[in-house]
């Protein structure tokens, strides 16, 4: 599990004064590829590099909205199923997550490897070697 | 159900050349305020107005990636369940529905009524009147 | 001059309940592109074509803001300048141009013509042609 | 003068795989704002606080792209100019900017105050106290 932490821009809010939703997706990217410099895996991602990740499926539900200035973390799991890859992700909100923090979003990715033409690729070696070492907590979704 | 088509434009691209994921939760919210406007339940939308749709659930599958200039067209249905509204969208991409476009996403948005201040709103009766005429197909899903 | 017309849609808004300035580009974008297609010029564009536009200089002039919904027209013209493409755009909200609109923002954009490596490419006689034809009005900028 | 520094995110990317040039007034106000913060500014900004700023011309000159995970920083410096806020911008690419950066974008935004009704304010006294003490660098547009 990693955490990603920033504030809300300006530009990220809409007429009804919270962040639009469609950025959520935007804050899960930036956490899944932050995952992906703290475990290494940054280094094989990119397009003149060994794969790239395509997004087949993407789920968020909202609990409490994020407004500018707001500070918010996200925690990040990943795991293998089959030719994927999933991300979970829980969205805090205010403060620390081991104290105060409130939960206002979770999501969940699901990625197919890619290269440049968008062709599917196989899970390599030292992708699965990294994955192996990852835990997994099922329960994240029931905090809904 | 209501049709709504446009092309992709340039700055909805990324670095893998086609439209960003996030950008699809643009595309469907564009269709379901175009399926407002064609219900006539747009007149009671907006910050001074009688409602707002808060996000609280958003899923999309995708299926096949948008690029550069295709011209998309995004079917969208509703319907009521208990206090939330929910919309199920498919996207196709390229020529006509009925003829030989092809199923590129399909998603699934749930939403509240809100007041300015993000309180619920209950459904109101005209709302209620409308979603009572409308049909919705069970199998969309299964498209995928 | 070509004339470019679409709607303001809630995504593009922020709290101040405006269209966020950075958008203004992205409309500008729209129009330019759509004089590329109604000049021929598209047919040219692209990763795989013969050129892409790189930007090298952007600059716009708010005198209204656009709300969610407004219906907003852009006239665009363009010229040569050495090895530049230089578009101009005024941004009208509300109505019919040639009646009752009002003028809401002016821009102008500097383009180099590149290779997908971004090296810039020189004019091309069949661009040089179309570019010929073209009239420019230079008080424009005088509507200010 | 203030600094504000972050690494570009994947999808602020397009296909050219260059950072699409509208985010770069995103940009800029992130520093904008990240300056108002600095200078005690931001105590005073908000829909439900003393003003807003809103944008009434914005000039970027773009010299080098950046791509996907670049580091860039931006030094921004403000002055009054009658009622209105001028800030003007140096983007730097690529490691620290007082040894190796290079200098990627130049940019001015200039804005008046406004209240939530989109009124303009005038320019109170603690800000015009903080503003006084500001300096500011007339030579930055000849870095071009």
């Amino acid at each position: 599990m990693t955490e990603y932490s920033r504030r809300v821009n300006f530009y990220e809010t809409d007429l009804m004064e919270i962040v639009h939703h469609s950025n959520y997706l935007r804050f899960l990217e930036e956490a899944r590829l932050d995952w992906c410099v703290k475990r290494g895996v940054s280094q094989w991602h990119g397009r003149d590099k060994k794969f790239l990740l395509a997004v087949v499926h993407t789920e968020v539900r909202h609990l409490s909205p994020l407004r500018f200035t707001d500070q918010f973390t996200v925690q990040t799991q990943a795991r293998l199923k089959g030719a994927k890859m999933i991300f979970e992700y829980l969205l805090f909100v205010g403060g620390n997550v081991t104290t105060g923090a409130k939960l206002a979003a979770w999501g969940k990715t699901e990625h197919v490897l890619v290269n440049n033409l968008m062709k599917p690729i196989k899970i390599f070696p030292e992708l699965r070697e990294i994955m192996e070492k990852e835990s997994w907590n099922e329960t994240w979704h029931l905090n809904l």
